[in-house]
């Protein structure tokens, strides 16, 4: 049973306070295996890894068929069913012309003083996208990866996806023909991250790292984290509907079976104005789980973080849901623009009762990639701005000098940095002369 | 002595290599007190800060003198010479006229499928700025923090600053009230940091924490990541001058040495088209070197880390200076905004010999935050980019839905995710009805 909760009752501030602070999971510190993983892989490169695939993935491979080759990929991609390759091309087409709109402009502007400012975006060089292996091996989230990195102007683009018996996704390897990407290694774990991160004889080191993986993953991105840059580091998947009496319960009820199938630390909230509501979306819960192949996943994640949480409207609601920061928030309301405006802190939100947060996770053209953990207090999905990066740009004519340079000086005694200000003074006196 | 290299020597590759390299700072490893630090103040809040600040900054406070009284504030803005309240005031005005351009727009649009997309910027609500004390407390760092901040619409803005033997800077105090801080607080260290990611009785937690520090300082920051967001943790200073032999070798000097007195493992270095060039400049540094009041920390930092650098053309600077990724890169050439297009990875260009470096420092406009330690490549320096955050939109009609909701289906079977899919379905299912 999920938690029931009403925020009019008496003792709702120490129950929502604990809901927010439920740790919903415990890696395993695995920090001191990582480490040494990664110093292998610098000391030893290819060896290294080639090594540690044998070990881990079961897999001999050589320097030569540590990278898929085009023919490879080729025959894999023959397997994909033709329409899963359809879908993956529409996902892609919207994911792309989403992105495409992310790209902020470049400036530049002479201000009074006759100084010349702006700044300039430009593509990181080289980015690596890592892919789990196994089950929670997603092509959407290949896509979700790999094309922003393309919009962006990334050039080299490399994936890892490890390949455990040698056994390959089909269908990650179209998302990755599909976005772009320009190579594939069949490497993963933390190897794969220290090889990206540092290079190896075979494979060139790249500047950012994204993309999703276990704990050994993780460690090794926090690890590399300085040396490269990286995304977010994910914590498990949640979603909040906030849904007035309205709706169908089953809709609610699949919408929140969604988050819940992907991990028991997953967490769904249902959020009401209407109490006999928020008890039928239960009771339709109750009845997929009877069915869903799922279904000990998700029950697990349903009866261990879910809630059901009846308010008297709507301002409360949007109160509660900012406290919470959801991963994924979900309006099915009359007026959801409304109450979106009033829901400042999420990663993503979906409008109305047509907008099932699975079409987000898929085809809807915003990223999936998203802050969890109650982080979307202070941090954005993924996007193209994490593909590129800014210089800013300012040019002094003389007068701009003399304009501003005196405070410059002013400024650098204050701080005692003598050179700061002598460098300014040099040139001015120079005007002066 | 600095480097002497020249691109067209035999073992130049090896040489520049080592150069980008070199390991110029070695943290101590205070990870261990840190976290010991951060457990106490979250377990004993208050307490455990006053103590801590007891102890570290030898000064005996209550719950109640933790923080700057209004009164206190204005008493020590009265000590601010006049010219240093202008120039402060003048800098503010530009730091806030530049980070005011940088504000993003927010953005909507319906696709021909029928779905309404877009995303919307909101604040951070409250933001921590440590302030180190001492001698490296920069009244200028102050408005470079708070100002981005104060433009992204932050409504609560708190300051951390320790006042060891209770002495404060009062340009950092006056800098903080012209930048629009919202609370002071006399306390430093990994203490300062637990208590701003945590809260206390006394201080409310952030959620975002920026602004530089000692060792303990980052580890903390490291330590409190994902609780809140933080900046980058910043390395020892660095400037690239690009330079042609048209230019006074003084001025040069006085640039290089703006970031070697910074500190003795700040890197300052320079690439000319002319050795000759190269040679009086380094000449010009030696002079300087006898009368500079920080020439020991400035000559230890030319000494070791410092070069100069003979190129046969301008390409090959720029090439050099995108391995580099330089935080501060300055062009004294002919056409600097020809050479600063091909000039793609970098924190901050200054363009021509009327901009030295300082001038970006205090009054430019742009943000003195940049990246260290070849994090150009992947990352910008501060911005009001770092105090929002966007939430993505999407919101279907019936009709888009309809259009590409089957694709959904799809790719979620692929993934074996069938609530999803099921979520998709049974809105389908009453279209069709």
């Amino acid at each position: 049973m999920p938690v029931f909760l009403d925020s009019q009752q008496a003792d709702f501030e120490t129950a929502f306070t604990a809901l927010l602070n439920a740790k919903r999971e415990d890696s395993p510190d695995v920090d001191d295996i990582v480490a040494g993983i990664i110093a292998d892989v610098r000391a030893r490169g290819d060896a290294a890894v080639l090594e540690l695939t044998a070990k881990f993935d079961r897999l001999d491979l050589t320097a030569k068929t540590l990278r898929f080759s085009e023919a490879e990929i080729e025959a894999f991609c023959a397997h994909v069913p033709e329409d899963e390759r359809r879908a993956l091309e529409q996902a892609a087409e919207r994911i792309r012309a989403y992105h495409i709109r992310q790209m902020p402009e470049d400036a530049q502007w002479t201000d009074p003083d006759g100084a010349t400012l702006g700044w300039r975006w430009t593509p990181v060089s080289a980015a690596g996208l890592y892919v789990p292996g196994g089950l929670a091996s997603y092509p959407s989230s290949v896509l979700m990866n790999a094309i922003p990195a393309k919009v962006a102007g990334v050039q080299r683009l490399a994936i890892t996806v490890p390949t455990p018996d040698g056994i390959a996704n089909p269908a990650v390897l179209l998302a990755a023909r599909i976005a772009g990407v320009d190579e594939i290694y069949r490497i993963g774990g933390a190897q794969a991250i220290a090889a990206l991160a540092y290079g190896t004889q075979t494979i060139a080191p790249v500047d950012k790292i994204t993309g999703p993986g276990n704990a050994f993953v993780a460690a090794a991105k926090r690890r590399v984290f300085g040396k490269v840059g990286i995304d977010m580091i994910a914590g498990p998947s949640e979603i909040l509907v906030i849904a007035d009496g309205d709706n169908d319960p089953d809709w609610i009820a699949l919408d929140l079976m969604s988050q819940a199938e992907h991990d028991e630390s997953a967490q769904s909230l249902l959020i009401t104005t209407d109490a006999g509501f928020g008890r039928a979306v239960a009771e339709a819960v109750d009845k997929r789980l009877q069915t869903l192949d799922r279904r000990a996943i998700a029950g697990a994640s349903w009866r261990d973080y879910g809630a059901v949480i009846t308010v008297p409207d709507l301002d409360q609601a949007a109160a509660l849901s900012n406290r919470i920061a959801p991963e994924h928030l979900e309006l099915c309301v009359a007026n959801p623009e409304a109450l979106a405006d009033k829901c400042t802190h999420a990663g993503a939100i979906f409008l109305g009762q047509w907008t099932p947060e699975a079409i987000g996770d898929y085809v809807g053209g915003p990223n999936h990639v998203l802050p969890t953990a109650r982080s979307a207090r202070f941090s954005s999905g993924l996007s193209v701005m994490d593909f590129i990066k800014r210089t800013t740009l300012a040019k002094m004519s003389p007068e701009a000098l003399r304009a501003i340079g005196p405070a410059a000086e002013t400024l650098a005694r204050s701080e005692s940095l003598q050179a700061h200000g002598l460098s300014v003074t040099a040139r001015l006196d120079r005007l002066n002369r």
